[in-house]
């Protein structure tokens, strides 16, 4: 049964999607406003199960690329990402038949609908990454066989560049510097597959599920809180359902350093009612948690910050002295979990030296969940 | 009638492009052990004149871009021009009949040559620049109408970028940290044009003109010094007849400052019979020279830095405390100093406060010349 996107499920979708941004992948906020033009001007976007698409459907990304500092004041537009696709068909020689997100944390989970919307095009319910990560070779298509490029980028001065790689890490490493020559904030196409091939590499029901994480946050049940609600959505959900009220507290400490397109740093957050103290450590997005030293959340298990009243997601750069945060965690998909998966966004690929362990193995025990 | 580009010209083509690159376009050197490999495995190259090009021939160019201190430890290849190329003869659906220089002073004066040798093309006699300029933008190609991109780079592991922008000078915007982020050294492939195109854009007969300028400097008449040798060929020249000994003296200070990709700096020669003083300042290339402070030749008139017994030319990697040199300077060609050329190469291209002013006026009258 076809689902649609419509204006109603915008702000759940956004809200979903920067909790599982865990700390990066842009605000989603601009995006939305963005998006909920684009289904004004052309109706709700269809949202397409992955086992409903056409083994042989063409699937194209629109994804953007930049400093989240630059996002917020330069804005995206639907133009921008047509470019990027646009070129990408016209290399390919194909035209998109459905839109998929690449990454469904962050600004990157509402683009692609407004994008869907301007085409007239169905969203695959399902995405590269069920979370967001700072790199784009961290996905389960780079993962699982899909090739990064041909990929294409835009700038919002018409320019565009094309990237052929032999891998996604070279095409990351390339993309990067580009992206800021052409301003820290583009649009880009990568990751072109047919339905067969996304059925292999994507994971499935994520759209879904941001929406419905969202829409716990914003409008569940009022006798509930809303940090107990989003757990409850967390525990119902296919792939975070191993889900920890991690620690509560003051944030007492905030380092970042913005360097190569990132931003590196820690948060230290002290409890309210004992002497605990907990430390998340950043690249863009959240990538470990350690309460008194010892490690309860990794990479790729995912971290977020939220705030304790009304479990608002908090980003990486809305950070600030002083605030009342719960901090969130939860599994990732299986498929993140794998060695192959591990090795391409597992700690290491962060310069943790802590190796993986699952978060019901860290926190099963834990009272706080 | 046709003429060759044979084994026993390459020294000279180096030589001679080695001058006209005017301190910058990396040392010809290691390109000319290429070039000598190339025509020796596959024969030598045809020179063809401009006038002799067919209207619709298909010119390409092939090109290295990077900074030359890396280019002299990571070799450039014939196979990674070729991917360039080829990647930009697929992206145009046509194939290259001729190949061109883009710019003959220095490096990219001996990598054309070697390709057409591999590629069994003629070579045309003509570049876009008369001499060697920073910016890939800096071309008579782009002053006179021919479009920079689609523009190809391709690096040693087999990746390649194609960019499409507005302008030549988003091009080179665009193409410089890419280019840093493959490794500092990449082959190019950019203003592909028609004949007639090329005619229109191009400085017909430089290819010949650096082969005779190397030929004075390094085998010429012995009972005439090479410094008067080589102010001889330059006289004899289509462009760079108003040649002038500028200066004479020793390298008494020199700094250099590597940043964005460019050497920046200025080099203080000390007279040796005299108190005087000259100041040459570069970004890669010399651009302005002045005595006691009196300007004696600013870009894109050619400011080159030569030995003053083998009239060898350094570059300005090369330049050294204590050497003894000459300055030589000479004429552009007079499509380089019309107004459209000027804003694009002339001295506020490089930052420079004062105007242009050709060389015959600030040196017509000196005895030195």
């Amino acid at each position: 049964m076809a689902k649609l996107i419509t204006l109603a499920d915008v702000d759940n979708l956004a809200t979903g999607s920067a909790f599982l941004g865990t700390g990066g992948g842009g605000d989603p906020y601009i995006g939305s406003l963005l998006c909920k033009e684009a289904i004004a001007t052309h109706g709700p976007v269809q949202l397409l199960g992955l086992e409903d698409l056409d083994d042989d459907a063409n699937v194209f990304c629109a994804a953007a690329m930049g400093a989240p500092t630059v996002m917020i004041e330069k804005l995206f537009s639907v133009e921008e990402a047509h470019r990027a696709v646009s070129a990408l068909e016209d290399r390919l020689g194909r035209r998109a038949t459905a839109i998929i997100s690449a990454e469904i944390g962050g600004l990157n989970s509402v683009m692609p609908v407004a994008y869907a919307a301007m085409r007239g095009l169905p969203l695959v319910d399902a995405d590269g990454m069920g979370r967001a990560f700072p790199s784009l070779n961290m996905t389960t298509f780079n993962v699982y066989g899909v090739s990064c490029t041909p990929m294409t980028i835009a700038d919002e001065h018409g320019n565009v560049a094309m990237l052929e790689t032999s891998s996604a890490k070279e095409a990351e490493d390339l993309a990067r510097p580009l992206a800021a020559a052409m301003g820290a904030s583009v649009s880009l196409s990568c990751y072109p597959m047919t339905g067969r091939q996304a059925k292999l590499a994507a994971l499935p029901d994520t759209v879904s599920a941001a929406i419905a994480i969202g829409t716990a946050i914003r409008a569940g049940e009022k006798a509930i809180s809303p940090v107990n609600r989003l757990l409850g959505a967390l525990r119902a959900s296919r792939y975070y359902g191993h889900a920890y009220r991690v620690f509560e507290g003051k944030i007492v400490d905030l380092h970042r350093d913005t360097s190569s397109g990132w931003v590196f740093g820690r948060c230290v957050i002290q409890g309210l009612q004992s002497s605990s103290i907990a430390e998340i450590g950043f690249q863009n997005e959240n990538i470990a948690v350690r309460v008194d030293g010892v490690l309860k959340a990794i990479v790729p298990d995912l971290i977020c910050i939220v705030d304790q009243e009304t479990a608002l997601p908090v980003t990486t750069e809305a950070l600030r002295y002083g605030q009342r945060v719960a901090v969130i965690g939860c599994s990732a998909s299986e498929r993140l979990r794998t060695p192959e998966a591990l090795a391409c966004m597992g700690p290491a690929a962060f310069g943790e030296s802590a190796g993986y362990v699952p978060i019901e193995t860290l926190c099963g025990a834990d009272p706080a969940g």
